[in-house]
């Protein structure tokens, strides 16, 4: 009988040796570590494309598995049927999110928790959350096949509604289980579809909907595996991303007013132009954030124009503004300098520009212990590794407000996501799960 | 018995005198020039305004009288009857345009057309086209008032459907009249109406609609008061305008093409931004038109962001290029220029931007000796007025290919039009209406 892995860790955590050196590679010196089922992990990526795949095409078409569609409905349960066959027994929270559980040695010890999404935006692409998805049930079914025994429970999640594409205000199940949800947000209708009914269509239950919320310290450490959604991995041809935290997300609505007038009869020195104004500001948006140094990011992606005629002069913009970056002190710098220069287009251009916050989400910080362990994993398993921001929102995002969270990236091609070009390497894939399960190790000794 | 007026009108022509002293005062020393009734123009005005007001509403609040909608049946109904009771014999053409004749002394000779339209803008106002349709009845009242028998036929005129609202290539029944029309339009559906049962709705006959082509010639010339639509003549305290010309229209869609992707992940640098391209091309636009002296305009009035969402970078934009000026020359060289700074931005922007052709109506010039005759007349009753092309498009724009066109504006309080804000003031309205009266009169002996 080999040694109990509660025992050995715990041995090793004493020692101070876990840290350098994958407890599993140390303990089966002549074996190879253990790994996640490659092929499996492949196969169910595929299968699961089939849900919500363009009529007539192939996986390459990507996918619309929008959260509370049919499409999602028949996903879910592909996925539940695979921890079923993984003897997990799933069951669904009044959210609408699908867990799963393996017992750990230590009863008292909370669970490490980790998966991620499989809802998709309209024409998306097949590895934006599935693939944390699937590998999570890859993970336990690994730990499986090697007779490994965890002292925290192992808890897998795939997160419902987590693209935020239904309803004005995004309200990912991660986001209700992380609290921030309140009954009358059931009442909410988009398309005709009221938000509680949706719910209800994936199992949950929105009567009891504030059952579904997790305190703080619910979990020991949460993880999630994810592509990377933009071209850093891919084009240092880095095989693995720690993640060092989920970018504060800054939205404004810029509303110039102008004066519609003829576009035929009004002199140009006359005009009150609502879109001159705001071609000025647009650009001014992108100096402003491209004159600092670093990697925060500022776009203008929806703007509408009334009365939006030929032959009429604009009278009214109404745009967005988004800003990220880790630091919100930064983008606190960023958006006084935009208003700055909105003040000086209005008096130019004599229209009125009016900013307005639209949402505010806080960065994310990636808990400095499991970046560590989640770089350690990689190297131990002979993958290079860089830390990088997410520029993008993710479930762990909520997850960083209840303890300890840790994100590991693979490379998408070309940086290309929500697309149905999206699109990571198989190997990669495979890394991916596999610095997933030696982190979620590791991370069970601390 | 007075002087025949065809026989004093020709003494005078021989003269040459006509030309700088109305014949109506040199006739009637001791009496006042021939005028039209004021009240009843502002009464009618006022009138018809009932006719598509907003439920509640007032004068001031505007009208919506589409062309094809009921309001527009009901309004022209309410003009026929105006007709009939100064006893000319409205008839409506097969394109649904009201024409109403008095007899000349010289059967031989061609009619002296003027007259407007009185099919609005959806929530415009109470002047546009009504002005000049009202004011054409009001002449022909006058003219009998005064027992002034003219040489030519007077034939005045309500255009069917004007403002091009309905159905995407405006087909203006003035257009129809010019011979610019195929029976096959006549097919074309708009928000489920076909065009062929709008013009019926109107009592034209679709069938037969080749029959409402005239030919060159068909008139001795053709007149039109209308408000200016814009500010000129308000600005400078002028009360009469003489139209040169209406200007050219050249409309172009922009087309960009960027690459949409994530607005988180996609680092400022590798960005392909259709609505940064945008931007840039909207500016190009106004400097190419500004950066020449002159009153042509430019405009960008409709622009389409794809896919359109705060949190993608725009892919693609689709935008509307206006130029308008009495020279197409002029409109060509601007055109080159904004095709030259797109190719730039295009470069630096790494996007793609394609210009192409959406309409092009080529200037319509007034004839020299109607604009003299149209000065001459304002001049006789005391009444400034100036030289100014129309930005926007008439009626007129079709007559000047039949024959000698003429234009007076009237102003309009601060440019405003296609609004319920336009205004004219009464005496304005009335002195406009002299000017034509008078204009007609001169004509008439030319």
């Amino acid at each position: 009988m080999p040694l109990s892995r509660r025992t050995f860790l715990g041995q090793m955590a004493t020692a101070g040796a876990i840290a350098a050196t994958p407890a599993v590679l140390r303990a089966r010196p002549q074996t190879k570590p253990i790994v996640v089922d490659a092929a499996a992990l492949r196969a169910r990526i595929e299968a699961l494309s089939v849900f919500g795949r363009p009529a007539g095409g192939t996986f390459s078409d990507g996918v619309s598995r929008v959260a509370y569609s049919d499409a999602d409905v028949a996903g879910r349960q592909f996925v539940c049927d695979l921890m079923d066959a993984a003897k997990l027994e799933p069951r669904i929270d009044p959210a609408g999110n699908i867990f799963a559980r393996r017992a750990g040695t230590d009863p008292s010890l909370p669970p490490i928790l980790f998966g991620s999404h499989i809802d998709s935006v309209p024409n998306g692409g097949n590895f934006d959350g599935d693939l944390g998805s699937l590998a999570a049930i890859g993970v336990i079914e690994a730990l499986d096949r090697a007779s490994v025994r965890t002292r925290h429970p192992l808890e897998i999640v795939v997160w419902s509604a987590e693209e935020g594409v239904a309803f004005g205000r995004g309200l990912a199940g991660s986001r209700i289980v992380a609290g921030d949800v309140k009954p009358a947000d059931m009442d909410a209708v988009w398309n005709g579809l009221r938000r509680g009914d949706g719910v209800r269509k994936l199992g949950g239950d929105p009567e009891r909907i504030m059952n579904a919320v997790r305190p703080k310290g619910a979990h020991h450490a949460y993880f999630e595996l994810h592509i990377e959604q933009g071209g850093t991995l891919d084009r240092g041809k880095t095989p693995v991303g720690v993640v060092e935290g989920i970018v504060a997300i800054e939205r404004y609505t810029a509303t110039i007013t102008g004066f519609a007038n003829h576009a035929g009869t009004t002199p140009m020195a006359d005009r009150q132009d609502a879109l001159v104004a705001a071609s000025h500001l647009t650009l001014a948006v992108r100096e402003a954030v491209t004159n600092l140094p670093g990697r925060q990011v500022g776009t203008v992606g929806q703007l509408e124009v009334v009365p939006n005629a030929p032959n009429v002069i604009p009278g009214s913009v109404r745009m967005t503004v988004e800003l990220r970056d880790l630091s919100s002190e930064k983008l606190g710098g960023i958006i006084a300098t935009i208003r700055e220069r909105a003040k000086q287009i209005a008096l130019t251009t004599r229209t009125q520009i009016e900013i307005a916050d639209l949402s505010r989400n806080p960065p994310a910080l990636a808990s400095p212990e499991i970046q560590g362990v989640i770089e350690r994993a990689s190297t131990s398993l002979g993958l290079a590794a860089v830390r990088l921001p997410s520029g993008a929102g993710h479930d762990a995002q909520m997850m960083a407000q209840l303890g300890p969270m840790g994100m590991i990236f693979v490379p998408s091609i070309a940086g290309i996501s929500h697309s149905p070009k999206e699109l990571t390497l198989w190997p990669d894939t495979a890394n991916g799960a596999n610095v997933l399960l030696h982190s979620v190790l590791a991370a069970d000794v601390l």
